[in-house]
């Protein structure tokens, strides 16, 4: 069994930023067009996109759309254009380093590239599509490594969605899903809806199923009896940001869940690319969360479910420390604890 | 502060039994009357009434009004009658202890009184009328002994809804709150959401704003975050069947809670009467939990947001192993372990 990515999150087509519409899934399902960069911008902070290794190709297919978007004549006034156009494509959402990640090659890119503006507009649009192929192919390593932790008729518990649809096609956590079926594994999913905004029930449990992947939908709550049940082999979730130190940030909920997993003794696995680590941040502690809308919370589609007068928090990630990670499923291997160490041997040996 | 119970759960009015449509709340308050005693079992089943104490005096109401709707003229007429409308009761919901509790005593009390069917309908209406004020009685002794146990300026956790609405109208886990508010104490309240019913949203948030106690929800999955950020000082929850070794059935995701709360060490307190202590089970094992519709995870307010296709599992409950509870707060004081002595100390006591 092997895949075909069906699934085509984001692409390139007749000059425009293609994107399938997550807020409107799983009921409907609509690919929208931007032929303006500041329409990327806003498609990544609305969450039209979302999922860190999606944001950055979107991030960098819309710089691509800035620099046909700039008519530049000169060079002076495409890099101006440019370095302005990526500070605020950067701010559209603050935690996953992808996005920055993604702004700063294009940037770095451009900046070392010597030709004319109408050469480099080309060469953006190259770059930009070349980081669409790796992140296909990056995700296509990281599913072979981490296949071989999961075992034939596993039951996996995920949480969020970091699918195809959180990436370019074939996902981190369910990417290696996707290989260990192709492998010929027998693999079950459980998939916690993951309030607020049910991404693993909206995202996760629809991509799964359009793949014939067996899924079962539970609420967040549930995740624990699961496990006291011996019903979870092992966890496996994606990351938005991965600390020096292994440390790292994903979706809300998901450091209980890295809890539960460590009281139960279910192994928790984090499968995240290479660029969602940032070396520069010594710990998980300097992580900057973004909160989000309290209606993510009180409303469901527009339908007010909470009562009006109380408070609402709504951090839309958390961070689980390196102790509760058994293992970093990367396109360079699987790192382990000591994480500061490993990381550092795997970026040196790149 | 003296809170008068402004909350009316549930009571009796002109021969009928009247209860909050809980599955309004929070959108709509309304009160439903019912004449028939199918009705009640109706009103139990659909959760329009939920908690186990307030399922119990509801049930007891029931049948009291069970007894007027036989119209029987003799007393074997009677007692056939009530015995049949006992067992379709008990059948209402299977985990509450509370619903078999409060009919057996009915049929108990019945079963030693010694007068005409006209005499025994009015006395099952003046014992059920008895257990309403035994609840609140109950709940305000609770309350007294569980607010010792909250430190002024606490931030307190609570899951589901095990207040006035959970209750005749003053509430197991929410008495404990309301007690320590009166003692003068000031008290923050995070409400987990409780999904897939979303309780603690509806419900929980509802009732307390009803009464000026500051409380802020938050989805259920964001309770580890915040407790390793130190700011739950302690949990307080309910319960609906409690085992004679302490292992304690409630609401879904109760589990996970005390799970956390283990890891943090932050204290886990469980507010029970001990009419829902089950001397009958061992432990928790032998506690039946009801599966309910998927439609209650697959959709909210009648609208659809699950993709079709994948399973759903939606158990209502889970249960909490003793060794996770610090400890049981009842009305005859604040049970620690080993609970298998304490739960028989204080039996014999009372």
């Amino acid at each position: 069994m092997a895949f075909e990515t069906k699934i085509k999150t984001v692409f390139w087509e007749d000059g425009r930023v293609c994107m399938i519409d997550q807020t409107l899934l799983p009921g409907e399902f609509k690919i929208v067009r931007y032929a303006q960069w500041e329409e990327v911008v806003e498609s990544i902070r609305t969450m039209v996109v979302r999922g860190a290794p999606a944001i950055g190709c979107t991030a960098a297919l819309g710089m691509a759309l800035a620099a046909q978007n700039s008519a530049a004549i000169t060079r002076a006034n495409l890099d101006e254009y440019m370095a302005a156009a990526g500070n605020v494509m950067k701010g559209a959402r603050p935690t996953a380093v992808n996005l920055e990640w993604a702004v700063n090659r294009m940037l770095a890119k451009l900046a070392t590239f010597e030709g004319s503006a109408h050469d480099a507009t080309k060469m953006l649009l190259d770059e930009a599509m070349a980081m669409l192929d790796e992140d296909i192919a990056v995700n296509r390593a990281m599913g072979k490594f981490g296949a071989e932790l999961i075992p034939n008729y596993a039951n996996v518990l995920t949480h969020c969605n970091a699918g195809a649809l959180a990436t370019v096609g074939y996902g981190t956590a369910l990417g290696v899903i996707r290989a260990a079926v192709e492998a010929g594994k027998n693999i079950h999913v459980y998939a916690d809806e993951t309030r607020p905004r049910l991404q693993g029930m909206k995202l996760t449990a629809w991509e799964l199923s359009q793949d014939n992947i067996p899924v079962t939908i539970i609420a967040d709550n549930m995740a624990g009896v699961l496990m006291r049940e011996c019903k979870i082999d092992c966890v496996v979730v994606g990351a938005d940001r991965i600390a020096a130190n292994g440390d790292a940030a994903n979706k809300i909920g998901t450091y209980s869940v890295a809890v539960l997993a460590k009281h139960h003794k279910v192994p928790f696995y984090v499968a995240a690319p290479f660029s969602t680590i940032d070396a520069e941040i010594p710990d998980g502690s300097a992580i900057e969360i973004e909160e989000r809308d309290h209606e993510e919370v009180t409303h469901i589609q527009g339908v007010r479910i909470a009562p009006e007068g109380p408070n609402i928090w709504n951090p839309s990630f958390d961070v689980t420390p390196n102790e509760l990670i058994t293992g970093i499923i990367t396109e360079r291997g699987v790192l382990t604890a000591p994480y500061a160490v490993s990381i550092q041997q795997s970026n040196s040996n790149s």
